[in-house]
């Protein structure tokens, strides 16, 4: 095991492009807000980086990677840092194992940031604070370690997650919803018409969370090789095919949205994630075609019943374009792209797809119930959200005494 | 030939550096435009990553790159990226042939992205797309392929086009005066003041624009060497020398303009593409200093006329900045530089010049008369511009149905 | 001395991120100035990109790099680049010697720009273009001779500097403080509120600095291997540990302010750059722990008695950020990260404190004389400040003839 230099600033510029996520997916959120929500919004992104650095150096790392505890979670080794050297590991051969740690550290920076828009606009600060440190270390350095972790249960059982979808997408999605009903909706929710602030914003974001993703799902190759790049393209073409579907759908309602297409972009983002890396360009094109109107028609049912609040569509984007990605991951893999992965169902091996069913499955029901529990437990000790009174004025000025604009 | 990991990362970046040239680009653009027009003008940019990624992976690529027809056109063998895979080609013989075609998808993306800039505030979006993707069939994918496909006519002759001065700039600069000519001007054009809503968004996207040209101009050496590295220096000085010098010709017309230094800068990033790995950095000095005073009288010249309405100044900025460059690329070329270049006029070889001259002019005279005969067309079939009162009242509402802002 | 191409990306990478920081600080501070002054902060960042890197390519990469002349400057023998090729060079043996120095010009750049948050809203454009220009000659360039020029005086002492903090971070805060003093407050300083005009951009900005940050300090590794992948963690705790601790501190003083939040994070970003390649993660996570309310209480007491309107914090985020993370490199640097560095006082070399002390104390002063005599010169010759009328009505009319906004 020896620093290979390129495979090492690969994984470098992929951690300082997952890193950007997180402010990107703050204006992504941001400018889906009410202006009187535009900083904590943007704020309960931004303090993840900071929040979930030093938990994850103290012991967050060491209980997703760590030596393996039953299957179940790592041990605290790794505690501290200590033994994260800059040479190599197993986990990744050919670059410094502090750099393996760093890289993996921006994603679970990004899950928890991930939830926050489930609940923007009404949660108490402190209380998402409490709750943000609590979900990082029971519910994803747990399923990161059932993944990803040498000796984890998913891994072993063979579930393909090149890049999150589960670990990321599907824990997010899925807790997102359990926080939005256990919160409950924003005032209004239902009744007054609640309009972005800053659809420019949302733009932003996504350029930016689009160019990242090349690190997310690239750098998940852990090297720069034929595979980082393949699945550097299959990353691209998911996420234009589902922007350009978002568009024809929301046209056939009415006009093409450019909201819209920026979030049928992430989308298709996400719904590649698992696979980015196993499956050809044109299975990309597929399950990106494919998420679009999973997530389009999902919100459209859950915003025209009013099922629930979950205010910037999480769980419609990221859960349910995580799972379809994950199960689609069982239908298009294919050694021919990978031959260190395995074929799914449309390359004559079906059990993959049960395995990806039972590994999403698991998933989802672990992450909504611990959110669930957690977040009524937090409800019930501090309160899940502000007053009404600081509600109608804005998380900005009650919850931070400052406002976006002078 | 095997891949290199350092090239290959290097290839990897630039690629995510110049995708997000795109939505830089929508911001250096959108905020130039009214605010009714804001989102409509971001979106114009940022579906063409959309769009033009999937024409790309269909048979875009292969138009441009697949095996040579006649010296005019590439093959349909690359078509769905059959045969695109995670090892080299003779185009790169170091990085995986699928991140050279995906590097050059992002070219691909945003030329027809710079030519919006013609016809913000009143083009059709529907008829928008439909010329988007003719365009790039019918224009970009064979002139591409004349300059950098393997046989094309112009790489035979010996034009010299370090990263696209006549693919990129030329192409979309007089497209951009042919379009704009065949739509007509802005209503009230020349009569009432048509200020930029948001001069912030064109600095953010002008700095992201900087950025990303050191993937564009740096990443078209294909490898990770000294060469790299040479056109990353190039870039920069050219640059920055086009906005100093930008910045005095505004002030002795008055005072230093902001969006005048940005743009300047954005000048010298063009007039220095065709020319970045073959100039030393003291040519480069020149070529951006000497790109600035054009385009600027240009400006100047054209609206003080109002002679075409070319909104945001694509072919006094592309164009002719891609023009000059294209020709001071045949004057201060030097092997000295790149052994595998030529020398210009000024060192010592004139025949250089007159190739560059045959051709930029043969690619501005196809670009030109092609995209003035497509909008010409599509006029006639489905009309280009929206109507009166669409226009009057902003095309975010009337063609998307959104505000930019709450 | 061959190229590495892993190692050659790595830099020309790290001088993309770098030179993005110098929008992103345009952000940030654009952000807290009012909207009247919000162009005319945005440009005077963005105008040191183009003026310094004119400068460093004609004789400022010289003047810092060239050979030695009695450790205190280097001759002119780089002077237009002469000799500065795309082979490797003694700074830096296996990147091209072009990218090293661009690598670096990068950092001239972002230096003076930092020192602008001391006078914007006030300071005559044409003054600032000659005093960043003397300043880049007459401080920046010989200090940075000093410390990491072939023969500098302090380089030879022994300091330890890895990315800057003397360099960058001092030279810039102390520079900041010295000019505050010489032009004086804004007009209503201590009398009427100056609010931040938009904090969503001062966030931007943060995070798009916190990514640069990695190629600042993980690219000073000028390498691609462990130590490079260390300093982007130590980075990155600092940053994280500071931005939690400002918050906790603003929140004892009332509510967490979310600008408080990301001013922290850039001021851990500061402390940790001299140290970053020296000290363990956990001694980051001290030193970004310390610094937040070093700068935090610094800025309380300066603006409790109105002593003087260093308007954005340089001084106490920069100047006091840098000058304690000198100090604390010097208590926490330990051989056992770094061999080629040294040990600090916490590892039983106590000399290694003495060394920092005297070599920042140097700095310092330097800085803050040579400044404060250049502000006191020119505004003898040219006048520092506009008018009073001027400076009412707003930078960006009465200086560049232009609004943020239509």
């Amino acid at each position: 095991m020896e620093i290979n230099s390129g495979d090492t600033t690969w994984l470098l510029v992929s951690s300082a492009l997952v890193l950007m996520m997180t402010p990107a997916l703050a204006f992504f959120y941001g400018g889906m807000v009410r202006k009187k929500n535009l900083l904590s919004t943007l704020n309960l992104s931004f303090i993840m980086i900071a929040l979930i650095s030093v938990q994850w150096l103290l012991y967050g790392y060491s209980l997703a990677f760590g030596h393996d505890i039953g299957g179940l979670l790592g041990g605290l080794d790794f505690a501290g840092f200590t033994g994260v050297a800059g040479t190599p590991s197993a986990y990744a051969p050919t670059v410094p194992h502090i750099l393996f740690a760093s890289f993996q550290m921006m994603f679970a920076i990004i899950t928890p940031a991930l939830i926050t828009g489930a609940f923007v606009e009404r949660v108490r600060f402190k209380t998402f604070l409490v709750f943000s440190l609590l979900w990082a270390t029971l519910v994803y350095d747990p399923i990161c370690h059932w993944v990803w972790g040498a000796g984890g249960i998913l891994g072993r059982l063979g579930a393909l997650d090149f890049a999150g979808g589960t670990v990321v997408h599907i824990t997010a999605g899925f807790s997102a919803l359990a926080f939005a009903l256990a919160i409950g909706p924003r005032k209004g929710f239902g009744r007054v018409s609640i309009e972005p602030n800053n659809i420019p914003y949302s733009v932003l974001g996504a350029g930016l969370l689009w160019m990242g993703w090349f690190g997310f799902n690239g750098g998940s190759a852990l090297a720069a090789n034929g595979l980082a790049a393949h699945a550097l393209f299959t990353t691209n073409t998911s996420a234009a095919a589902a922007g350009l579907i978002w568009m024809i759908l929301s046209w056939i309602d009415g006009k093409p949205s450019v909201l819209g297409i920026v979030t049928g972009a992430v989308v298709g983002l996400v719904a590649i994630t698992p696979g980015a890396g196993f499956v050809t360009p044109l299975g990309a094109l597929i399950m990106g075609a494919v998420a679009a109107p999973i997530s389009y028609y999902a919100i459209k049912f859950i915003k025209g019943r009013n099922l629930v609040d979950e205010s910037l569509d999480v769980f419609a984007c990221h859960g349910l374009g995580g799972l379809w990605g994950a199960l689609a991951t069982g239908l298009f893999a294919t050694t021919s792209v990978n031959p260190n992965g395995r074929d799914g169902l449309f390359h004559g091996n079906p059990a993959q797809f049960l395995i990806q069913m039972a590994s999403a499955a698991l998933v989802l029901v672990v992450s909504f119930a611990m959110t669930y529990g957690l977040a009524k437990a937090l409800h019930a000790v501090m309160g899940l959200r502000v007053s009404d009174s600081e509600e109608l004025v804005g998380l900005d000025i009650s919850e931070h005494a400052e406002r976006a604009y002078a």
